[in-house]
């Protein structure tokens, strides 16, 4: 097989940690497998680097931050390379401009626009191990771009589509999806398997392991993606398409979201396009909106109630702001203690009556449910933040998750 | 003006003396001159990453260490430019790559192939501030490549030659090239003004402020050089060429050189081309002679007497205990706790007499000649290590370099 193995900045955190991951990568080649790796910086070095970008300066040009950030990767890719070399192989640091990652202009948040494998398929031909830095890549200038949070898990997903590799495994510290976050129930298992769209909803809705950029990029190349941890030689999570996945279960994972805020706004003019100017404000703001309620009440007027998460909550605060100034909305109230709780599966689509357990299993436990959204593959509720727990647990023991 | 200005580790070792260089670059810019930075890692940093290389591997593969080690001249490269655009100047970091440097294949320490001024020459007439990470170039692979040591003061040396600068100045913790070394002898005193051939001798026989690779470099490309130090305002000393030194003294300084060690072949064969065999040997195995005395004794054998760098005597050993073995040479002896005194100076050209007046001192003192070397601007003498100190004092008065 063809593997693409990725370590995050935990598994390469000091030289024990990157020697631990040569003998890891060893161990893939000497069981016959051709090896790519890619490699985040050692943990602490990228942060230590914005620190000093910020002892200079609050805003740095961020050509600049590219050029800076973009050190740590080359750092651990060599010494992994160093390392690999002096255990017997043939192995090759690449920087992300060697391995042909060509990305957008757009400094410390790049995208990838392509990538040429040329390089990297004539060193997996001559059977050497390549180890490519990750988070980085060129833009059509040459000069030096970084992809933003989460950058290394997509130079791994856009490598192994490249190269069409048959696996892209991406080591953290966790070993793999579980079908809710443990700390909150300890029932929870981990999940053999899982589909690209349903971690796309439990990334979003909370679970920090995968972020959805590389998922989404992972579902578009096909390329079976795999989690696990590098702490141990325990099986991870295999995130691949929905027909790979044998007997779906009806209910994957239950997830939790304590980032959102809730924005009631009261007495909306009852006018053309008033709803649209407001959202359109919202999104031309980066606002990222999640649930949105409707009610007309008897004066003719319109409440509105919508979620974003906490992050965007004074820039939207701002902006609804300035309509009740101008009396398009009469009054506007937040609530940052609210919390969403989702069930997720890809079983719902051909099963019904999962919504309805949800909701039945909330009023058992007399929890009030505020707003309510579902996709084709999720139920999410908006709910009290002081009851996240309890509904994650009631549900997760509904579902008979922990069987 | 058009200047370029090289900072080394310790002139940017830690964020304030970023700072500091970045308000000595800015003070440049505003009286009305073009500034073009080089800069190296940050001191230590490249011990550490050496170290970190080290812990993997006693023999890490160059290419690797290429990649690992201009890691560090990125990052200070980027944080002066950073620092500079805070202050309200358009300044952009540039890497070797960026700056046009192109290498040979010699990963580890490269040598300078050609320099592509295009993209720094365009930045300069927009009126930025070029800020680059010195030490490292790429070869014709685009593969990073570094210069060795002394590297980034070659980047420096040749950018300004590649974009005509009027000034190239170094910047390092020493103030200037000094008569002799003022821990010896505390009347020493700046040196103005020094032709690049009197420097080539001086850094040659231990003054350590600048490597003979980049002198020789401003030599060839006529780079006006200037040594300073960065922790304060004063004048440092221009390197320039002969002519352009209004009145050269008799002689400039007195330069000390403790590595060295003696080594004496008793009854080498008279047989034709032995002496050539030896020296053959020697040569290709990189071992640097310096001075040379032959003697014909009695019998018809002959005695050479040679010196070399401690660090080359192993090697010298080897090769000569393989002649004594096959009993071309009867004996060989070593003797390490010699050291040479040099007198330099351009004015000895034309004036005769110098050479007279250092044996007439060193017999004043009492210390005895072991050998001699000559050349057209210095006369070098190995003599006992213990008297080095007393040798440098008594010639720095003899010619009254304190005046």
């Amino acid at each position: 097989m063809l593997i693409v193995q990725k370590f995050g900045g935990t598994s390469v955190g000091d030289l024990d940690r990157i020697q631990n991951v040569a003998n890891r990568v060893s161990a893939t080649k000497k069981a016959g497998n051709d090896v790519v790796v890619v490699v985040s910086a050692m943990s602490g070095e990228t942060n230590k680097l914005v620190r000093y970008a910020e002892h200079f300066s609050a805003n740095p040009s961020r050509a600049e931050m590219d050029m800076l950030l973009s050190s740590g990767e080359r750092v651990t890719a060599s010494l992994l390379s160093i390392a690999l070399n002096e255990m017997g192989f043939d192995a090759v640091a690449m920087t992300g401009r060697k391995a042909g990652i060509v990305t957008d202009g757009h400094h410390t948040k790049a995208r990838i626009e392509d990538i040429n494998p040329e390089v990297m398929n004539a060193a997996v031909k001559e059977g050497k191990i390549i180890v490519v830095a990750g988070f980085q890549g060129v833009n059509e200038n040459g000069d030096v771009t970084t992809l933003g949070r989460g950058g290394s898990d997509l130079s791994a997903v856009a490598i192994a589509g490249a190269i069409k590799a048959d696996l892209c495994e991406i080591y953290t510290d966790v070993s793999g999806i579980f079908t809710t976050d443990p700390r909150i129930e300890p029932k929870a298992k981990k999940l053999n398997q899982i589909s690209y769209d349903e971690m796309l909803e439990l990334a979003s809705l909370g679970a920090k392991v995968l972020q959805n950029r590389s998922v989404e990029l992972a579902k578009k190349l096909n390329v079976n993606l795999v989690t696990r941890t590098s702490f141990s030689d325990e099986e991870g999570t295999l995130i691949t398409k929905e027909e790979n996945i044998m007997e779906a279960p009806l209910v994957s994972g239950i997830a939790l979201d304590k980032n959102q805020a809730r924005i009631s706004l009261m007495g909306v003019k009852d006018r053309p396009g008033i709803a649209s100017d407001i959202f359109t404000k919202l999104s031309d703001s980066d606002v990222n909106i999640d649930m949105i309620i409707q009610n007309k009440a008897h004066d003719g007027t319109t409440n509105i109630d919508f979620t974003v998460p906490v992050g965007d909550l004074n820039d939207a605060k701002n902006i609804v702001d300035a309509f009740v100034a101008s009396g398009d909305i009469e009054a506007d109230s937040y609530n940052e203690k609210i919390c969403k709780v989702s069930v997720v599966g890809v079983g719902m689509k051909s099963h019904s009556g999962v919504a309805a357990k949800a909701f039945s299993t909330m009023a058992k436990e007399n929890i009030n449910i505020n707003m309510i959204s579902t996709s084709e593959i999720k139920i999410s509720m908006a709910i009290d933040e002081e009851y996240a727990e309890l509904a994650v647990r009631s549900l997760h023991n509904a579902y008979e998750l922990d069987k």
